[in-house]
């Protein structure tokens, strides 16, 4: 059958999602638990790339050719119970046969997580990124109205050579609750390090060093010298991926 | 001058907050960094002394000998420099002359969280136990009903010879917000294990293992034997000490 599992994770012990030789990473980490479940290769989709050291709250995963026979509930449990406590598996639950975790994505949603004030906090600090001074929401959010919509977003991230950097940012906001500011980003997809790319760049805003007229300039530019620096990974979050309504839900804890 | 610094920390690092040879410990990392500030061997004295693992947000510490001309603002920040992620200095000011970071303390309050649900989380796993199956919030407060006030908590803790055990617990309640359930316990003092110990024992009785009736032959038994096990370090935390209203402030940032 065909499976999907609603995954959370700290992205700090990770390579990152994908799966690589030699080094932990997301993906390798859970086909290797769920090998051991099913007792074969088991080969996973997700629906985001994350980078090493970025979180996740809500990335989804599709496992094409799980046994038909299984209890998915009992799968969860059996996972959560070998993936604790750096990965969580929120849910899992049959699919429809055509449903696929990245190709059926309509967008990524991902937040950055900043800690203003005079004091830094050990609880948030694997999840924020700890900027004393504050920055100025105003000019940032001008800014990303400039970013967002359909660009070239070559300056901000990187693409395998011949691909296109052409992506849809249909939302690019900020704002600040409590001492923590909340930068969140939805778009069609991402080129590597974008998010973390278009982050750095609102941040040097903020920090009034860019004026937020200077943004189309940036991305006209089509060069990564001409953006902000690329922000730390540990104050990213991939938070949902949206699909269409048919998909929007697991089919629930029924079998296929 | 006298000192106070209000510290927060996470204390998976840390064989525990008082400092002891050849390990890391949160007295020995604060006073190694005050040390390098000061110019010469520091002493501090805590309001609590955390074991292994435990974490504090409102822990006090008091430096009697701390140099008359010091700027306390940039101490704190100097401290936040060196100390950071796993510890913040919240509060960094002159104290009064005779205040005493532990005699002159009132109580301690801690909170230990303990995550229900069928899911784990992998931000709040380093300050959660994760319990699965819910527990009888009913019963434990009954229990916690007997086992708060003054009592020898021998059954509790350990104590070195000859010392007494006698402490007066002022709250020891449990309330559920969310799938958090958190049960806090304020006392004069505690013994070592003392709270995780009470944690231990109310958990058996939410677990319907042990009835709320049979506390006060637990305290009466005087035998470690007869409480429940104790609880796991990480779910524990220091919240705050009270002191008397004289000392209920620190001076502020102006200098002594």
């Amino acid at each position: 059958m065909n499976l999907r599992l609603d995954i959370a994770y700290d992205g700090a012990p990770f390579h990152g999602f994908a799966r690589q030789p030699d080094v932990p990473t997301v993906q390798g980490t859970l086909e290797d638990a769920l090998g051991k479940l099913f007792g074969g290769p088991v080969a996973t989709v997700g629906a985001g790339r994350t980078d090493a050291g970025v979180h996740a709250l809500g990335q989804v995963v599709s496992v094409a050719d799980a046994p038909a026979d299984l209890d998915p509930v009992k799968v969860r449990d059996s996972l959560n119970g070998m993936l604790a406590p750096s990965i969580a598996v929120a849910v899992c639950a049959p699919a429809a046969a055509d449903f696929h975790a990245r190709f059926s994505a309509r967008s990524r949603t991902y937040v950055y997580a900043i800690l203003e004030g005079d004091v830094p906090e050990p609880f948030l600090a694997p999840t924020t990124l700890y900027h004393p001074e504050p920055l100025d929401l105003g000019v940032m959010n001008e800014a990303a109205g400039h970013l967002a919509g359909p660009h070239d977003f070559s300056s901000f991230g990187r693409v395998p050579p011949e691909q296109s950097a052409e992506r849809v940012v249909y939302e690019l906001s900020v704002r600040r609750s409590g001492s923590i500011l909340r930068i969140k980003a939805r778009a069609n997809a991402f080129i590597q390090q974008m998010v973390r790319s278009l982050v750095g760049t609102l941040m040097v805003v903020g920090e009034g060093r860019r004026a937020p007229d200077e943004m189309p300039a940036i991305i006209e530019a089509r060069d990564r010298a001409a953006a902000g620096p690329v922000a730390p990974p540990h104050g990213l979050c991939l938070v949902s991926v949206e699909y269409d309504e048919a998909w929007s839900r697991p089919l629930g804890r029924l079998r296929e």
